[in-house]
Order: C-alpha cells, then structure tokens, then sequence
C-alpha cells in the first residue's frame, strides 16, 4: 500500500460512490481505473449528449472531468470519508468530436482539508486520442 | 431595440440554438428568460440526474449554468455568430437540494471577440430560492 | 453587531493583519473600507508598477483583489483565526488604466472551514470609475 | 525552427517585452528560460514581497506565473503580435517559504485567437524545490 494511502479499501469505496451517481448511469460512464491519486471516467458518445452542433456538451465534459477529480481525491482519503467538489475551472481546447471520451484525473497536492487535483479530457476516434479539455479543481474532505 | 443589441431577432437565434441541444432535452432543460444580456435556464430535478447523496449532480449544475451564460453572451452577438466556451470556473456554495433549479446568467462585458459572464444557480424548493452554485465564464464569438 | 460577525474587533483585526504585508507598503495600497464582509483596498498608479504598455500590471490588480476578498473574509472569521487564499480566478475585463485602482470585495458565501468572495477592480480615472476586472476566490480559515 | 514557431526572433520579442515591464524590476524578476512555448520566470526572496507572515506574497507568485504563461504563449505568436492576459485561475498549495522562486509556464494549447497555458511555482530552498502553486491560464493574441 503506497505510503500516502490511508484506506486500504479505496477502490472498493470509489466504485461504490461513483455507482450510486445516478448521472453517471443516465451517461453509461464508466469507471476505468481506479489507482492511489489517480481515476480515469470513460463514456460512449451519444447523440443526445450534444451540444446545437451534435458534438458532445461542454457539460458532460466537465462532469466526467469533476468526477474523476473527486474520486481521484477520494483514494488518498480515510475509510469513512466522502468528497465535496468546492471547485473547479475548466478550459475546453477543441471540439467534443470522437466515438469515446475519457477524463483523466490526478491529484496534485492531497492536504489535510483540501485536495488540488487536474484532469485533462480526450475524445478517441479511431484509435487517436485528442485533447479537448483540462480542468484545475479543489476538492474537500468531508467526514460524517 | 437596446444600443448593445446587434441582432434584432436575438432571441429567435437563442431559442434555436437551445432547441437543437439534445442535452438540455435530456435534462428537461427549459429556457425561461431571454433578455439582452441576461439568460436563464431552468429544470426540475430528476432522480436520475443524481450524485452519490442523491443530490442534484454539480455536472448538472455546472451544465446549466454554462448554457444560461453561453446564451446571455449570445444575445448580444450578431445574427451570424455563434458562442463557444473558452472556459468556465464554478464554485458550489451549497448541496443541490430543491425541487427545481435555475441558472441567471448575465454579462458582466461584451467585447469584440470575448465576452465574460456571471451565472449563479439557485435550488427552489417550497417557493424559496437558495444560491448553490456561482460561475465566472469567457466565451467567444465565433463567425462562419 | 451583524448576526454574522462573530468577532468584535474584525475592523482592528484586520487592519493589523493588512499592516504586517509588506507587499501593501511597496505597492503604497490602503485599506479603504472594513465592514462585515466587506473591504476595498486601493492603490495610486505608479510607473515602476507597469507592464509592457506601461499600463497596470495584471500582477497588482491580481493582488489587491485577492488582499480584499481575504480580508472581506476575515471580518467574519473567529478572532484568532487566520484567513489563507486556497485559489482564485481573475478576469481581465479592460485595460489596467487610471491614477487609481480600488478592489472592492464582498463575501458571497461564508462557511465553517470554506469562504467564497468575489471582487471587482475599478480604475479611477478624472473621477470616473472603469470594471477592469473582476475575481472569483476560496478562501479558508486556519486557526492556530 | 520548431514547426510551431513563426518568429524566427521569438527569444528577442520575448526579453525585450519583459525588460519593459517596469514590475519585474520592482520585483528583481528574471526570464531565466525563453523557449518554444516554454517560458521560466525566477526572482529572489526579498522581505518587502511579503504578506502577513512573512512568506512570498500570492499575488507575487500569481504575477511571475502569468508573465510566464503570457511569455510562453507570445514564443508562438507572429513576430507582430502582442500577447493580453484573458484570464487566469491559481490554487496555492503550500507556503512562499524559500530562497527563490521560479514560474515555469507551459504552452498547452496555442489556437489562432487563444493559448490555454500552465504554470507551475515552485520555492526553491538550500538546493530543494517544494512545488508551491498552479496556474491555469488563458491568453490572446493582439495584433496592432
């Protein structure tokens, strides 16, 4: 267990959070990985995540990408722990054009209270990853 | 005929515009106000549009508010043009707890190229409002 | 004293605290407003103080703008407790031009551990006021 | 010459636009690395930078981190252009405790109207580098 891991079980609580995020069902996103600091949010395209030109809405990618942020934070925290996204700013960098969209999350700096994490989103067609967005997010620990 | 306003039918653009985002269709999304600089989006929650708590999901949230503030840049665009996000910040002030949820969107300066909005998001239930979310966003006038 | 003021001396407080940044002599900036929630910090135009263009660097109006949203946030902060900028985000809104620039800053939403201010920056200039920027920021509170 | 440059003179754009923003002198400011979309910009620690503990100023770690990612985005600009700050957004991660500080800024994206940059701040003590802030930032191109 690497040192700054706390709950041994930290995949097993981030599947179990992010399976109860009904948006993330009403996407089909899916959990791709689940690593200490690190969480990739993969989805499928579909026509009805679009934006007026039928390319995937800058809402869905940010969700994906907050998502990601979260848990990413979520895997460095204690067992009895839940995430809270204080905040977060994302730059969109080119069109959501691709058959799937992956956000890639990393922590930056887990604290005490607040964990600082990136994400940068990539749409793939045929095999060729773009990248289409980066997201700066703050992310607290809230324990109950 | 407002001397910011360009496009005299800026709200036709907007309500076409809007009604080709299959995304807000899926939200149930509707658009409630369209006014020279000032957009609002609206939609009731769904159990489906949930975060792990069961709450409105800060994706959503973040959804709208993007929109309402997309539109009220667009609204003094001319008729050609159309708005892309550059980037949006959001910070979350309260959980998404309420009946329905509404995103006010104004612009704070419209310039040549970019323009730079505020939206907050409120939570309505019972008849009373709550501010859960406010977003800082850039778009950019795009011309064919 | 306001219900949300839980510290009597805030004004004094604060005022000491601003004294204590060294930054604030270089710069020649005032405190020029305390109240609940509230604070605007100005400064005069200085040549040594420029970027490129001579004009105000985005550095200095970055930085009064912070110094009140922190502050703003401390007038409502325990007596003993400090206040530390988690993040913020500034919009450029127009050119940093004037004999003075004052950040007027209020608090949007103040939390136990987390508080959310928001500041606009005007450029005074033959007595007319200019919004040349405007920041959105998480500030915390750390407590000895 | 790099694909992405067009301005065979770029490094001499560069330091000659720096050497006339009169705050990098107040600051003893440097451009220690002038680069293909890659910028460094590094200062000494000096007691009159400081807030109210004593420690580098956020808004002097914000100021070096957005002329590095101007810099860095203007290294890929028309030899005419001159580069504005849009936006920008820092999360400060740990205390401006050190010797130096140096901004290494990042081209993420350069568009034909818009370069989305990074920045990373980091304090530099006896020989250790303690990562100290983020930017994520978002510049444009200004053509005379």
């Amino acid at each position: 267990m690497p040192a700054n891991v706390s709950n041994p079980d930290f995949e097993r609580t981030v599947r179990e959070s992010f399976a109860r995020q009904s948006l993330m069902t009403l996407f089909s996103a899916e959990l791709t990985r689940v690593a200490p600091g690190e969480v990739d949010v993969e989805l499928p395209f579909r026509r009805d995540l679009g934006q007026q030109n039928g390319l995937l809405h800058a809402g869905v990618v940010t969700t994906i990408a907050d998502v990601a942020c979260g848990y990413s934070a979520l895997t460095l925290m204690p067992a009895a722990a839940d995430v809270i996204s204080v905040e977060f700013k994302l730059n969109l960098l080119a069109p959501g054009r691709g058959d799937r969209f992956v956000a890639r999350a990393r922590v930056i700096r887990a604290g005490r209270a607040i964990t600082v994490c990136r994400a940068d989103v990539f749409a793939i067609a045929s095999g060729n990853e773009t990248l289409i967005a980066t997201m700066l997010a703050t992310m607290m620990q809230r324990t109950p």
